[in-house]
């Protein structure tokens, strides 16, 4: 089946908007099995619209239209669509209601223009969109069907989850099952894992498996793909290659499908509590802990400082340190554990490596164990300040899981300068 | 003159790149006066690739290629272009050297499939790129000159930057100035904002100013955007729409153009210290003004809880608070100030409404400010947890911006239920 995605709207149009919406979608299909092989971007113009609208509906099965479902005079989709098709528009009751329940639930009037997003062309078929005031809909253009979506993100996002997915699957008449197993890991870069898996792909028997990577520094995500008639017979096709995934990256896998490395630590915790103590982190440590833990139950508190000396004044060491080092790191770690009487304390510390020059940091990582000693970690990681404070961020956390679960966080990272002291 | 932009790739069509080498090149041009009018994205697949070629030739004046002028055997781009021209390809002897010349400088000789990249359509202009070995060329498909470029974002915006603009500009003929101006502002929807602003367009005298709007929630940016002789000119026209956004939406335009929330506070500071208490904003709030005052020079430090007690004993409270109201908001936020000798306190307070009901969340906002009464704000925000804890860090943001500048705190929001206490 041939699916192509069509962008819509000035600010995707002008670059003011960096499209996140076109390379989700394209990712999320293929990882169900549905290749795009087409993308189109066009503005908030009527004649762009209308020859992109033909020329899709011309050449491809199934399109996804993005954007353009707005309450604002630019946004043309419905209106373009009907022409498209050569049908009229229609005020669907159902959806006005919906919009005037969404309003009137936040204790607010509908603003009169919000009634043109329930204008539909007719013969179209609703798509919800539980999120949004903006519905989705499907119309056949040409040989096409096409699926009308909201561009905000969160909403495009459960659409195609929800609606556009099942849909697309059903058209492309493939029933086949699928299955995607993923790895996390940090430290090691994609051509290092490629070079490190060869051959992996030819342990399974009875069908292919495809490997993919995706980096999102600083973690990569190494992906299995595979189609077969059953999840049974999959599982047991991709389990030879999975175990040699597993023995060949070792500690550095970090979590494997949709647990994180925070979920993997919480687990990990296991009823153990979390104090932090973070520096030139803008406050990500404590912040994705808390992100997870959202009852209290194991992260305790944290603290983050504007400075080295501040920090160390929150944590009740007066001025005794005015330098991110390691024992900087450890005396913080001890500290924030103690003053909270969590069981773990866990300190980042970063700071550009030279004066004036940010491009490399150093990381102090402590992590103090009530009744162990304290771990201390330091490196130097490289390639810019946003590059090191993320880096860094993620060194931290994976240095606590990595301790928690046994094993060694002195594992050289591919980010870090190894001479470096 | 109208151009078009065509990205070619098996990565960046299956979304696994996002595609900022499209928005880098789309918002340049844009800023010297061209717009981008269509948007095409292939894989490396030679069906489509002469497709996209001859559309984009009988469409457009200029069409950039990306993409597509590696050394390996998917980058299709020289022959590709050669077939849907008409031609043949031929060795540009120079730029062999040039690849020769680049490999031997790095110590390495040049592997033999790099010899490609040196094959040029018959008739093609070479574009220099002094920072890699894949060169460009100029090219005549249909009625269109095509510009082919390399994929590698370094490369790309080098190229762009030195040979394209350049040639492009030429080719144009227009040497009119263009101008933008964005206001940023949180509390308001788009829709509302629209309709505040109508007519304000009809403002200027002497040549079109087009409105409009990108909502990032909780911000919405308000954008002019006009095209004349000289900047000067612009100046002049766009002065009596600036000044009717500015009236009509007062004190909820938080900065102006590059300015940040964070930047605005850090400048109204004026020498204050801050400091931070907060909950249920994973952070947020003291991550984003240490992110800006990266000397620590206006902000002191951060505690973030992972519960409403732990937060309170952090802060030398000990056990007297335990739930996220008005009055330990107010207690919070003295008592960061004064353990931390900080002019100004912020606590941020969030909690769901309801138990067990994470749609809408009670912000609880205080700024203790030494010598001077501490202001209070709660409101009920309402679009699910992460809309809450996004909208409710900015609100209590603004609420600081809006105190540090003398301004109400108290002017409700279209996020918030009303008839909520």
């Amino acid at each position: 089946m041939r699916i192509e995605i069509l962008c819509t709207g000035d600010e995707v149009l002008s670059g003011k908007t960096i499209n996140t919406n076109y390379s989700h979608m394209a990712r999320r299909l293929q990882e169900v099995g549905l290749d795009v092989v087409w993308g189109t971007t066009v503005g908030d113009d009527r004649e762009s619209l209308v020859e992109a609208f033909k020329l899709a509906g011309a050449r491809a099965d199934a399109v996804i239209v993005n954007g353009g479902l707005g309450p604002t005079v630019d946004d043309l989709s419905q209106e373009v669509a009907a022409e498209a098709a050569g049908v009229g528009l229609k005020l669907d009751e159902g959806w006005l209601k919906h919009i005037e329940t969404f309003y009137a639930a936040r204790g607010r009037v509908m603003p009169p223009n919000n009634k043109k997003q329930a204008m539909l062309p007719e013969g179209s078929e609703l798509i919800d969109n539980p999120v949004g005031t903006a519905c989705g809909f499907a119309l056949t253009i040409g040989k096409a069907k096409f699926y009308f979506t909201p561009g905000v993100p969160r909403e495009i996002r459960h659409m195609l989850e929800h609606q556009l997915i099942p849909r697309l699957l059903a058209q492309s008449g493939t029933q086949a099952v699928v299955r995607l197993k993923r790895f996390h890991s940090f430290g090691m870069g994609e051509s290092r894992v490629d070079d490190m898996l060869k051959g992996a792909e030819d342990l399974a028997e009875g069908g292919e498996v495809k490997l993919g990577f995706q980096a999102h520094y600083p973690q990569l995500e190494t992906k299995l793909f595979g189609r077969g008639q059953s999840m049974e017979e999959l599982e047991t096709r991709m389990a030879p290659i999975e175990a040699a995934i597993r023995e060949r990256m070792g500690a550095y896998i970090l979590s494997e499908d949709t647990d994180t490395l925070e979920s993997v630590i919480l687990k990990a915790m296991a009823g153990g509590t979390l104090a932090v103590a973070e520096y030139g982190t803008n406050g990500a440590v404590a912040g994705r802990m808390v992100a997870i833990d959202s009852d209290g139950k194991v992260f305790k508190r944290g603290g983050v400082g504007g400075t080295i000396r501040a920090l160390g004044r929150a944590l009740g060491l007066g001025e005794a340190y005015d330098r991110a080092t390691a024992s900087t790191a450890k005396a913080y770690a001890e500290a924030v554990a103690d003053t909270s009487s969590a069981s773990h304390g866990l300190a980042v510390l970063i700071a550009p490596a030279d004066e004036g020059n940010s491009g490399e940091g150093m990381v102090q990582i402590a992590v103090a164990r009530s009744g162990q000693d304290t771990i201390v970690r330091s490196a130097c990681i490289v390639g810019g300040p946003d590059r090191v404070r993320n880096g860094g961020v993620e060194m931290g956390l994976d240095g606590l899981r990595r301790i928690l679960q046994g094993l060694s966080a002195a594992d050289p990272v591919d980010f870090e300068r190894k001479d470096a002291t």
